[in-house]
């Protein structure tokens, strides 16, 4: 009979997840099967849960801030070895050759397989019958190329949000070379924005948070609150970029982009569930609007070393796997502070 | 007594425009009167006539699109003699000095004087007695800095479409260096986008129009039908840069979001008067949206040395100036191919 991994599933939008238990496809020559130990929870998998982006293949097993060990491993893998410490992030397949994968988009590459709420894809690109399974759970089978090697100096419950959160923060603060001289507000103080501020602080940047809460321990050196008309004057054009984190569908964007010098961006990293509203005039002063995803195979690799070098760390807490469904709770009231990691 | 000028003004919102007679602004030092003989009728000039973004000072005499001869100059004024044929766009001063305008955008700079519905300010940038008055009108005066040379090749009717909507279409695709081997696709052929289409073609793009009138004249070699679902298929992922350059405040922004490239870029020239919707999602493949806003003092003139070297004209037709509320008719109606040009 075939193995079976077993993990908490979403079986519909509404209900809280379930034990599940799937059959994984097949061990490939270049792929790695992990045994779980960590997996953070992520706001994109309670928007997969409740199928708030667009309908979800239930059963679903979300999850893709995963760590673990290799416990298997294909014969054509020779840069990971049984026992190692990996994590994997957003995807578990990308070509590796397209002009996407081989610029550093890999998030970008059209055969592309999600962590999770994805079918794996056959040689030409069609779907096969096996369905890609998250990080709540004991096992995954990944590629190769999409697994990642942790720091010794990082421990696995906080090496999890640096697979996603970390690098979707990271990259567009990366791509706009931010450092000393730049001045950056972070919108939204949670998973993301949490991260988002000390990777602008460590980098040198002078950092705003759209927040009081945690700001100066997180290395910001102004907070902004959004509702007081005196810091809306007093910050109006004074931003090169704003990181916006939050899904919150009733943000007032022109608000936002008012805080935004001439020529500047605001790049968002919050995927609100309802079109953004944002005036035409907002963008006259050559503000552009950005989006960003996640964050390519070698993006990760910087950003790891990145933490490591300037001890930049989520802050996180821990839940049992088997209190998943609390742990969810925790993150749908807004309770996190900031990361939410679950383990087995 | 003092001199005056005159010109035709709207005095409300709904009102035809009637003639006006204003007393303008004391020559400066550094600044040039010149006697029109053609202006544009921009949309811009509709916007404001009925006060569609936001409420105009009235009695406002509109046009930024003015060419006519120098009659009068101050006494610093070296690079200008009476008679010249010269042009002025959407701006009649901007300070020379700030970091806008030495970066070559004056069109951001803090002190800037709109050509029309704004206010003559002092040295300390306050407002003065002097409203600005358009070209809708016999004379204007503006400081020289904002005014441009009209080359012997062009026409003073047709170039004035090009010191608003030439310059206007002609910085972004500049700024983005288009060239052989990207694609642009222009939205809206109208007063800016038929002229966005031959600028994006002598550039030597592969330009897609986005409507069909007129498309392989302007120098386009496809065209797409948004409504035509197999046309939305054909051209998805397929633009670096989309120019958009309507104010239909119905456009379907998620559609246009689709049709660009991963990493490409929708630029907006248009200003509907109600906020645009997007997607978050439409953003993840590092899409972006920018504004762009006319262009700087040396864009201008980089502007009209494009159009001279590769005869690049905007289609006109002409009514006189004492028709103007004809002429306003023709553009309102959305008869204009694809600019009118009122001449004295």
């Amino acid at each position: 009979m075939a193995e079976e991994f077993h993990g908490y599933a979403a079986f519909d939008k509404e209900s809280t997840l379930k034990p599940y238990s799937y059959i994984p496809r097949p061990l490939g020559d270049e792929d790695i099967e992990i045994e779980i130990s960590h997996c953070g929870i992520c706001g994109s998998d309670l928007h997969t849960i409740r199928s708030g982006w667009y309908p979800t293949m239930y059963p679903a097993i979300v999850g893709h801030e995963i760590v673990g060990k290799v416990s298997r491993k294909g014969s054509k893998v020779d840069d990971f070895n049984i026992g190692d410490r990996v994590g994997i992030g957003c995807q578990v397949y990308s070509c590796g050759e397209c002009d996407e994968c081989t610029t550093g988009y890999n998030q970008l590459c059209a055969k592309l397989v999600f962590t999770y709420n994805d079918m794996w894809k056959d040689a030409e690109g069609a779907p096969t019958e096996y369905q890609a399974h998250g990080g709540y759970a004991d096992k995954i089978r990944a590629h190769s190329g999409s697994v990642f090697h942790i720091p010794k100096e990082i421990s696995s419950a906080e090496a999890c949000p640096l697979l996603c959160a970390g690098v979707t923060t990271f990259i567009p603060l990366k791509h706009h070379n931010v450092g000393p001289g730049t001045k950056v507000a972070v919108e939204g103080i949670g998973g993301l924005g949490h991260l988002a501020i000390q990777w602008a602080a460590k980098m040198g940047a002078e950092v705003t948070a759209i927040s009081r809460r945690h700001a100066v321990k997180l290395g910001a050196t102004h907070f902004l609150n959004v509702i007081d008309e005196n810091d809306i004057k007093k910050f109006t054009h004074s931003q090169d970029i704003i990181i916006s984190t939050s899904s919150n569908p009733n943000t007032d964007w022109s608000k936002y982009m008012n805080l935004i010098k001439n020529h500047g961006t605001l790049i968002l990293l919050g995927l609100p569930e309802i079109p953004l509203q944002i005036p035409a005039f907002a963008f006259m002063r050559f503000v552009k609007v950005e989006g960003s995803l996640i964050g390519g195979s070698q993006d990760i690799k910087d950003m790891l070393e990145f933490a490591v070098k300037h001890n930049v760390r989520p802050w996180i807490q821990k839940v049992p796997m088997k209190e998943v469904n609390e742990g969810i709770k925790i993150v749908h009231n807004g309770k996190a502070r900031y990361r939410v990691v679950l383990e087995n």
